[in-house]
């Protein structure tokens, strides 16, 4: 069983990617849309909140956590490693560094985010790790996330905002462009078109779903999937079925 | 004493109006900025949360409430009422719906506000109380409070959006447009822009203000303004400096 959790819904385009790849691994999903946005927040908000939603997810068996909230990955994914030895925890971050170290030819790599992952510096660190001479070019986004919520992906005004946001990217002719927030993939055509052709746009949690098979090949649990959110609205519903592509069940879940 | 409290920072707002019609009456503010923002939140969990706030300002010795948030005021005044009738509760939508009531000649009001605030339906509700043949034409505009928060008050972008956002109550033809969110005096320039001399343009807050001053002038309490949040970032402090105009310690409390 893996849990998965997020701050609202946008864990749930990598749950996506998860459930593509392992379709017979029940898994578990939190999104804490009672207190979302965690992209503003400061880092000791976010490590309380995740802590709460780990032992959630933990006491109902699961031993493998995977962060599908890049703000989370980059402020609380240490914290919990050291605080929850006995689970196995997985972060968009790390794969989405890894993601993008592949990627990149030209050694230049922009990461867009929230202005929480952004301003932790995780990804600059994360990517040098892996390759000292990758230049990291980073732009945090926090309409990005309002826009998606707003169901604006086609509107001119995002058109109009992302070239705003992405322009200095653009000058910095990197080849790679990391989505750093779980939301962004919903805007991936507007932020491609702004971007070009020369430019690879690709998700934070693309490389993490891979990981996971390589693990959990073979398996098959049992139990179904369960959807937990910690606030219950028909918009939440909504962007829920848009993402998954069909009605899920969702329950409302005090932690 | 009095307390008052928002889910983040847009209640300064209206503390700036109260502070000026009483500049001797010390307050007592929360905000809460952990679970910011409100206006996409469900009614139970809004009223969840502002009983928690409740708690701590009765706790702080305070006997009379503002209710700073039009999420809030929409969705848990009356709930608040009912459990703490030992309390003098004041909200904003019910002065804002007065105030709009009487500023209007033409009998067309229109609304702005949150999508909690405007689906709740309570501003229709309000004004009809007071005048059944106001017509009340609403609309919900999300993106206003982050471009607030984002700080982007000058930008093009803001106006392409407020157009779009206030095309329709344009063509109602209303003479008055009430600010149901607190953080929209901050957008007022543009707004007013957009609508028009013909247009008169006002807060939800202003008249709570008076009201406070008829039933406290006079009165100088002892004690200090006291500033709380649950969440403390750099951006919350820059975000009240711009509000309050100068530099305001605040505290960080759980609750």
């Amino acid at each position: 069983m893996i849990g998965i959790f997020d701050s609202g819904v946008g864990g749930l385009t990598v749950v996506k990617e998860i459930k593509k790849e392992l379709p017979d691994v029940p898994i578990i999903y939190f999104g804490d849309t009672a207190r979302l946005p965690y992209g503003n927040k400061s880092a000791e908000t976010i490590q309380k909140f995740s802590v709460e939603i780990v032992d959630f997810l933990e006491n109902k068996g699961c031993k493998t956590i995977v962060i599908a909230c890049n703000s989370a990955s980059a402020l609380a994914a240490d914290y919990l490693r050291e605080k929850y030895s006995n689970l196995e925890i997985y972060d968009v971050v790390s794969s989405g560094a890894e993601a993008a170290a592949e990627s990149t030819e030209k050694k230049k790599v922009g990461v867009i985010g929230t202005a929480a992952t952004i301003n932790s510096g995780v990804y600059e660190k994360k990517i040098s790790e892996i390759d000292l001479e990758i230049k990291v070019f980073t732009k945090a986004c926090p309409l990005f996330v309002p826009l998606v919520e707003e169901n604006w992906i086609k509107r001119p005004e995002t058109k109009k905002i992302a070239r705003t946001y992405l322009r200095e990217l653009k000058l910095n002719k990197i080849d790679t462009l990391l989505l750093g927030c779980t939301h962004y993939p919903l805007l991936e055509k507007v932020i491609s078109g702004v971007m070009g052709r020369r430019t690879r746009v690709i998700a934070s949690g693309s490389k993490l779903a891979g990981k996971l098979h390589e693990k959990f090949r073979d398996q098959a649990g049992k139990g179904k999937d369960k959807y937990y959110v910690s606030d219950l609205t028909p918009h939440f519903k909504t962007l829920a079925s848009r993402i998954l592509g069909k009605n899920t069940e969702i329950e409302k879940a005090e932690i």
